[in-house]
């Protein structure tokens, strides 16, 4: 592990490292914050995971979670979208596939099965290198989060490891990515032809075929130009419903998708999952 | 004036505008914060002057202002930090001159003198472009405050402009450019070569001389990597205690001199404004 940058912040240290990642067979950044507390006692971990086209420092420029997190003693874990460099498969100009498009999933097609393995690097690999790190985290008390793909990653990975994830939220989440015109693409590159097989990381579909969480919060803007044809919340609120998972889904008036957005509900969502992993 | 964006944050509106510039002879841009107080009464104004290299967006992507400027119902304005474009005179390679370090000054010396003129455009000419905006700005409640050659930019502003502003702070200042090696050669390039020149845009110098501010907050990380040979805050301690200037000198131990030593301290110099703006 490298260190890139150790900074401090809020009372804590706001870290980025590199490493070299089996998973996706490429060095991989992610960006740590260690609240003050962590200096005395493990703390909490916040897995956060972005959005397409962003790396791990868009939330740690424009997140502003510090002065939360600082205040009630959890870490941040910033991981990036997807593996990067020039030697792994992309396509330049298409913003949702490829390099800032992994889509927390582990890809069964060529040739992006060997690096685009996102599910694998976030839920087992990362970890492991925290924890060999030596790092003052609770492992025992972690909640995902995350922004549109990213929180579409968050609801999945909560869904399919019951127990793992002791509280998970969403700003503006991909709800249905297997049907949503911009995202089946990707799917289709990464997982096949077979639709059978993109249900696993469909978070309404999981859902549908019995995958559960105890209580869901989705903070969605309406003024989020990606509302109508690719966001639909109305679709997990749907499923929600059928399925008697508990759903808090706040629609905020004249919000976009933006990190002015984000920024804006970050303290309550750490606060709700804070409260959560006390 | 033309609208950039405009984009709902913490209740309030983030907006950045650009607008042909008679000061400097170029469009400029600026961001400005609205509270959500502004939709009902005229808000007080706070100036935030930014750093070498910076243009508005730095301190509007990670300067984390806008959560406490809802709170306490003041705006922010967050212009640009000198002239911009291809016409404009400029060194490329150089971070501590010419586009990027305005240093909130009127040039004098050729061909700078015609676009560096960034202390008219901050004192007269923004704020004539903001009221004819119609903003709900309170010009009699202004504040300002800035960082590092932004710093100095609020402290000088606000000593030569007596009753001009009701509260000034800074993060990390430049207190002494005309003698620091960081400035120098600037000064020398938009000034000329007679130093006597230089007094009336160096803090210290200007307190010397018998300017003077009811009070001044600045907050200094200690771990500032500019600390010994750039910012030397301990000369602004000197020359304010001379004067009989009360002077908070916030020593922050282990913080540098990046937006996450601005961003931790944020809301105290906000607050502090608000309060002497109420």
């Amino acid at each position: 592990m490298k260190k890139i940058s150790a900074v401090k912040a809020f009372g804590g240290m706001q870290y980025v490292y590199s490493h070299p990642s089996q998973a996706c067979h490429c060095d991989m950044t992610f960006a740590i914050f260690l609240p003050p507390q962590a200096e005395t006692r493990k703390v909490p971990v916040l897995w956060y995971l972005s959005g397409l086209t962003c790396t791990h420092q868009n939330v740690m420029d424009k997140g502003e979670y510090r002065h939360i997190a600082a205040e009630l003693g959890v870490a941040l874990v910033c991981p990036d979208t997807s593996p990067r460099g020039d030697a792994i498969p992309d396509e330049k100009d298409n913003w949702q596939f490829g390099q800032g498009a992994g889509f927390y999933l582990d890809a069964t097609e060529q040739p992006f099965a060997r690096n685009y393995n996102m599910q694998r690097y976030i839920l087992s690999e990362l970890p492991e290198v925290l924890k060999a790190g030596g790092f003052a985290l609770d492992f025992e008390r972690q909640g995902i989060f995350g922004h549109s793909m990213g929180g579409h990653g968050a609801i999945t990975l909560a869904l399919k490891n019951p127990g793992h994830f002791g509280s998970v939220s969403a700003f503006a989440p991909i709800v249905q990515p297997s049907t949503a015109d911009w995202s089946r693409p990707a799917f289709e590159k990464y997982l096949g032809a077979d639709e059978a097989f993109w249900r696993a990381y469909d978070a309404t579909l999981l859902i549908e075929d019995g995958f559960r969480v105890n209580e869901l919060l989705v903070d969605q803007g309406s003024a989020d130009p990606f509302l109508e044809n690719g966001l639909k919340p109305w679709l997990l609120e749907e499923a929600c419903q059928k399925a008697d998972i508990p759903l808090t889904l706040n629609m905020r008036e004249g919000y976009d998708h933006s990190y002015l957005f984000i920024s804006t509900f970050m303290a309550d969502h750490i606060k709700w999952h804070a409260e959560r992993l006390a």
